[in-house]
């Protein structure tokens, strides 16, 4: 980021205290539909698949449903989907695995109760600190690569923080992979195409592995965008084939926007996102039993006075609740969003987001795509909004540690030295524990007004652009074994030939 | 308040969507203490009644216990309570009553699984559009009345919004409590004072019922602080013991600051402040059987480092719910609290209070106090953060809307009738329901970027500024009858006489 790179971080603590990595709920998820409730859901998609069907438009998919005993009807790319072949196929998904890193202490574990964090996925632009926003470059592309490797609360790259629009588009995601693959140490998802084997070639190259371990241990995922209503187009089809095949996990989302792509209900919406997963984790079954596969949930609404898309909204909680009582129907692991529709990383943009991360946390989601820097419903990566975002899933993961209520923890003795009408600043309990005692925050500023006044009175978003510049300043790529990269660089550069 | 008060709003709408009164939650409460654990809190919190006791600085107060069988030792006023005691008294506490307002459309149900939203209370500072930070005023007091009033969202004054500290102190509370008897047609609650006849006179004319019609509905609350740690002091007593004799509900409220007032750990701050609760319960019950009580709850923790009070975080979050479970324990209404301990009405205010509402609705809070407009730890109203804070809360009550599961609302027709690959906004579902199928915003702007810039690229902060300037710009007080009002202008200018 251009501007305020000379300011160093004089407050080193401040960068990354108390990050940690993946971890487990202890709660029960919150439900706010009754099971009777899920069960409609599930008939009526059942009832979509089987009577409307969806459009698969690769003929491979469709050659792997109609061996299936689906009934396709090639006039029109229709598949229709018979209730038991749809329970039968998916009763293969597993409901838990582990994402393999090339740095095994970046490995993830997806699924049960546990909760990841991944940056936000794609946008076009980009803005910062003194960087106003604008389409997204490679420069910024990288730029954002870095914090998210430096942010502790992103676990795994949901693809591309920002679109580096500058690129040819014929060799983007050759660069942009090769970005991911040496500067960062973490996991990351591949784009959806005819052909994946740049995506699979350079995951394999990165982690150092032979083609055997590649296909055991889960190293690199797909997004399966539907196009929704109840369509998946050839690329995401023909991506998934190729992911699947070798047992890489792929993510079917639905994008199932009430009033728009989707009935006007929130109960229509689901169905609707429940059938187009369906029918994905399905084909992921028949191209490979037990291929890791993951229930992606995208239903919101749009406001109907305008026909924007409306995100982090009460609806939108309630759907990504929904949306997790429908993926542990089927024991697949859910992935869900932090979303917000704010063109600004103000008070819009934190309550829309901080809704969206309530909800999808008592709803145990799994994987939590555009966790970091997500603004506009989803047109900029904001490096302020990252820093904002990430305290806020910080808060989030220390809401979800246990309370420790041990005889000490219950502090009668305590509350016996201390007694009533003194303080407990000296006493010997606050003495042990209270370097520890309490989340530590990053970003939240806590100093009385005039101590604040003092120090600039800068806002959330101000103080998110200096954190956001102090962690890209001090950037080290994380370590590569020579051989490794050399191996990537030369693979990009013979593809970049062979693409020219 | 000064400035834009020439702007008059131009979108009527926009002002007062779907604000609606207290709510029924369709959840279950969020648990996360086990049964067990809160026996635990209950236990150790009964110990600490016993055994280290707790101070009463008032003489009656102390003579109600002794009456019922306390241990009193007058040579530092501590009362030791038996266990049995404790658990003796509290069982009449009822769970449910009706706050009866002037105006019977303002009637407020209190207990069971109702949420009610209150006003942020007695902040010294006021802050708001063309209003930079400063001392409460009685006009500016007047004006935070007249916004509480007009937001659908504030169901009762839970005291003054803002203190208007440039009346004499001997007088202040006829002013303010004329200001809420005339200004609005909500419920209001008192401050403790050893004498709460004014009160008390003042919420019966205002009411233009009779004593025994007044005793028997509830229509002034008292909040009764306790000087944590085990302390409660002789106007809160004195003040409870007044109010309780006449049927009127008193909040007993501690603030166990974890680390400070409190044990550093959060068991032992619940601890406490069961204890100072259950002491407090206790004393109402004495004073009159079947009184209403409200268990409330203010434990969070200080910063260890700066020593500044931390509100809005992930600790104040599980002490939110777990006061809710302990309330539930003992049968009695909750009040716990929207807070933040941000300095301006920014992302950080925005996301600890979000983080703070959906705690205290996940754990079922029966009253939410300082819903609305509180900052800085509760030393400033912000008009902007009323705003902001009614926002959230519609948001809140519209996720609390069960979802129609309607064999109509599920859809199937209408994804048949659209098929793969269409739209629906034409579809005849949509066209039935799409004037009132989603939550309609009042501040969240959801424009395009391009229409957002052109509209004055205004922050939500700004945003709210404008809405609670047109909002106050159109004020008109509530009727009353001439006779009424007459009667309490005369009673407070006898009053002031006297105190004169």
């Amino acid at each position: 980021m251009k501007g305020p790179r000379a300011r160093r971080g004089t407050r080193q603590e401040r960068t990354a205290p108390q990050s940690t990595g993946p971890m487990q709920s202890f709660l029960k998820p919150v439900e706010i539909l009754s099971d009777d409730q899920v069960e409609s859901i599930h008939r009526a998609s059942l009832r979509v698949l089987n009577e409307t069907g969806i459009e698969i438009m690769s003929p491979k998919a469709r050659a792997f449903f109609k061996a299936a005993g689906a009934d396709v009807d090639q006039s029109n790319d229709r598949v229709r989907l018979a209730p038991e072949l749809v329970e039968g196929s998916i009763a293969t998904c597993p409901s838990e695995w582990i994402f393999h890193a090339r740095n095994p202490a970046r490995n993830v574990p997806i699924g049960g109760s546990w909760l990841t964090y991944c940056n936000a996925t794609t946008p076009p632009y980009v803005s910062g600190p003194n960087l106003p926003r604008q389409p997204g470059s490679f420069e910024t592309f990288k730029q954002s690569v870095q914090l998210c490797q430096a942010l502790g609360e992103v676990h795994f790259f949901y693809g591309y923080p920002v679109e580096p629009q500058d690129l040819p588009v014929s060799s983007r995601h050759l660069d942009a992979y090769h970005t991911l693959a040496t500067q960062t140490d973490k996991v990351w998802r591949a784009y959806a195409m005819s052909d994946m084997t740049d995506a699979l070639v350079m995951a394999q190259i990165a982690r150092g592995v032979d083609a055997e371990q590649f296909v055991r241990e889960p190293s690199l995922m797909l997004n399966c965008n539907t196009n929704s209503p109840l369509r998946i187009d050839e690329a995401m089809c023909d991506g998934l084939i190729a992911m699947s095949g070798l047992g890489q996990p792929v993510v079917i989302s639905a994008f199932t926007m009430a009033g728009a792509m989707a009935p006007v209900t929130m109960a229509g919406a689901l169905v609707e996102q429940n059938a187009e997963c369906l029918a994905g984790m399905m084909l992921t079954q028949l191209v490979k039993p037990g291929a890791p596969v993951v229930y992606g949930a995208f239903t919101s609404n749009v406001h109907m006075k305008s026909g924007a898309v409306a995100l982090g909204t009460p609806e939108y909680a309630q759907a990504a609740i929904a949306g997790g009582q429908l993926a542990r129907r089927y024991g697949v692991p859910y992935k869900s969003s932090n979303v917000n529709s704010s063109n600004a990383p103000d008070a819009q943009g934190a309550y829309e987001s901080m809704n969206a991360l309530w909800a999808t946390h008592m709803g145990h989601c799994n994987i939590m795509a555009h966790g970091i820097g997500w603004l506009e419903s989803g047109l900029t990566f904001s490096f302020e909004k990252a820093v904002i975002d990430a305290e806020m899933l910080r808060m989030m993961q220390a809401f979800l540690k246990p309370m420790d209520l041990s005889d000490e923890a219950l502090g009668v003795e305590a509350i016996a030295r201390v007694g009533p009408g003194g303080h407990f600043f000296g006493d010997e309990l606050t003495l042990d524990r209270y370097e520890t005692a309490f989340w530590e925050p990053r970003l939240s500023d806590w100093k009385p007004y005039d101590g604040w006044v003092e120090a600039g009175s800068k806002i959330a978003s101000t103080r998110a652009g200096d954190i956001a510049t102090q962690l890209m300043d001090g950037f080290e790529a994380p370590p590569m074994e020579p051989g490794i990269r050399e191996e990537l660089d030369a693979y990009v550069a013979k593809r970049k030939e062979e693409l020219a």
